[in-house]
């Protein structure tokens, strides 16, 4: 596989015996930052934007745990109670179940670069950011991209997904259960059967829903589906889970290339996380205390049961779009039934300058909301009720820092 | 850029409403599972394999702060520190300086995506398993790949990476400061010069020497160096640090192609480290509470002093160095001025089955040492003397579990 390069047969001695340790040529140039030399502190801030969350306490302690080792047989089994955590909130029996050592965007490039070739053909649903980068990673990898644009708001019917499928024939359709930058819910029943029919994979982002609202990748024949840490989970961002559908593994294990990361090669990483039946080999250093901190999220979703989770997140939404349009604010998607329930769009009140009202709320009430992401800038204001801050005491609290900065910022000023 | 597909306007609404909610063809099929009713424990362990290494107190303690938001002005600050500290560690003055959300193997593949485009020519010091796994990664990525093979121990001269560049004219040459898997401190006064006058760039993985042995990369004309978190750093894996001279980023600023991957794309992380002179633009979460400890590390050595640092796994490798030939074992790497001071390699023992041995000083003292990688499978057994582990007394501890495995392990069984 390698070509190797004859070399000649010198010695192994540098040439001035001793001249690695003294290094008498160089010296320290560049001195300690003056930065460095004040202790880390930090704020508390109440974080309603659409990610990252705050943390539970039950996170937060195990952040000070001792490291132990990467093949230590506490570690397996600690990634193997994770591996049980992401089958029972994706609902999945699928045995290629793991986290991935990176956020979010690391699970969507994981399912790409594994299951799409050079030359592929993949349909994307681009109705937001999302969309837009798998198509983008999709192009990089060097798939033959087909994207069903729409604008923010926007979502995908069974039929619109049926034509792009009969006219593009892909290996595999993009879609986004939790459109993050524009706030709608893409409803999934019969999405993965219809893909089926025409022999494709379906690949589901629930980054921003996962926890908030119902999926359940098996009866929904969901093939890849990702999430990440830090939303509805309430862990530290830095890892992300994925599982693969045996039909999406049968591709992966037919491929004729190698994908073109060591690092997000399934192959590998099932091994390492026991997905197969073999010993396990290390792969790389997965990150140790970032997946403690991913075992206690996923065992405080299986101790409330996503159910209580789902209603939750639905109850919290509830209330705040009632509050919101009691402020005489619209929300940004008009059909109750596709809005999504963890991350509420506004839409932008006519005169403001979003900044402005961003920095608002954060100035004087130490709270995080956001303004839009992508092509949804400009025309929303986004607010996160994620995991245990879907609460009405924390829609109270936001409710007051908006109703303030609506008062109190500039308007008609562009 | 992409093809919109034409869509038929058809109405937004499911078609029964409500249905998004209620599911009602579906069920939660998969419990909670039983595992994850326990709480997360650990045991304390010293750990003095190849790394990860234990923890500071310091450390430990910011992994339980409050999270923050990864736009907030406070994070800004943090990697700004981050990019400081690492440039004093390195020993550089590179405005294209951050950490990378992912282990060392992804700082090797975010150097690797960036500056090598398909068809590039890549060689490739090869004397243990980084350069192989270098190589592996070139291959993925389609440049041609040469690569300058050596049985573990080896490493490379001045003349022999000179016949390499001269005869296979590369635009980049990978090279292990620290060969982790063999013990080998690689050499390199004279190496960036060298390939400079090539047209060559130089990557170095100092994963596992930095902190503990000199390296000066703007003296050393080294255009990209990248190293680990959870080594001499002490700190929990998940973030790598990576710098690119001006002629590192000049190429990556010339490319043709994007890179492979969105999310070690350069480009939007110099934006998102404030490397640019432009405001930051959301590019992926950065894993926060891990750059909390990142900052604390590296504000550690930074405190310590560099000098101090190397002084201290010098000395505490030439004491390990003693005691364990004085117990009658010979060191893998014979030359002592190539003899990597965080990583000790030991010549496997005659007759021992070096798993015993690793397991017996696990199970008997609570300590971690670890056996060969790759190529050195089998060879030797290593032992870690990273950051705040680098003591006597750690040495004392090792020894005499050491001492204790060599008399009750079975021997000549093989
Ligand atoms: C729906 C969705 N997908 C993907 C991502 C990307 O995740 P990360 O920022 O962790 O890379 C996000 C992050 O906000 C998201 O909301
Ligand atoms: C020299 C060297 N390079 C690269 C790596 C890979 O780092 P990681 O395991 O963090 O991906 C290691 C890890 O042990 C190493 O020692």
């Amino acid at each position: 596989m390698f070509r190797a390069l004859a070399v000649a047969s010198v010695a192994l001695r540098p040439r001035k015996a001793g001249q690695v340790w003294t290094m008498a040529s160089h010296q320290l140039l560049v001195s300690p930052p003056e930065a460095l030399r004040k202790p880390l502190s930090v704020p508390s801030r109440l974080l309603l934007g659409p990610g990252p969350s705050n943390l539970t306490p039950r996170v937060m302690a195990v952040g000070s745990l001792p490291l132990i080792g990467l093949m230590h047989k506490e570690m397996f089994q600690i990634m193997d109670d994770i591996k049980q955590g992401i089958q029972y909130v994706f609902q999945t029996q699928n045995l290629l179940t793991l986290a991935v050592s990176g956020s979010g965007h690391s699970a969507l490039e994981a399912a790409l670069f594994n299951v799409l070739e050079p030359g592929d053909s993949f349909l994307v649903g681009a109705n937001g950011v999302w969309g837009l980068r798998a198509a983008d990673i999709g192009e990089r990898i060097g798939a033959r991209v087909h994207t069903m644009l729409k604008d923010p708001g926007g979502h995908y019917t069974l039929q619109e997904v049926e034509e792009g499928l009969s006219q593009h024939k892909p290996a595999l359709l993009f879609l986004t259960h939790g459109e993050s930058s524009s706030g709608v819910l893409q409803p999934l029943d019969g999405y993965g059967e219809l893909c089926h029919r025409y022999k494709c994979l379906l690949l589901v982002d629930s980054v921003a829903s996962l926890g908030g609202a119902p999926i359940y990748m098996d009866q929904q024949e969901i093939d890849i589906l990702y999430s990440g840490s830090q939303k509805v989970l309430n862990s530290p961002p830095g890892t992300s889970i994925i599982s693969f559908s045996d039909k999406a593994q049968s591709k992966i294990y037919a491929r004729k290339t190698k994908p073109c990361s060591f690092y997000l090669d399934m192959k590998g990483l099932a091994n390492f996380w026991g997905c197969e039946d073999k010993p396990r080999i290390y792969h790389h250093t997965v990150p140790i205390i970032s997946l403690y901190s991913l075992r206690e999220s996923l065992a405080t979703i299986a101790e409330q049961g996503l159910e209580s989770s789902w209603r939750q997140h639905r109850e919290a939404a509830a209330y705040l779009h009632g509050r919101l349009q009691a402020l005489g604010l619209q929300l940004f998607v008009k059909n109750p039934a596709l809005r999504l329930p963890t991350i509420t769009t506004v839409a932008m009140p006519a005169g403001y300058d979003w900044r402005d009202i961003v920095s608002y709320v954060m100035d004087h009430f130490n709270i995080e909301i956001m303004g839009g992401l992508g092509p949804s800038v400009g025309k929303v204001l986004r607010i996160g009720l994620l995991g245990c801050n879907a609460t009405r005491e924390n829609v109270d609290r936001v409710i007051e820092a908006l109703k303030e900065a609506l008062q109190r910022c500039p308007r008609n000023k562009l």
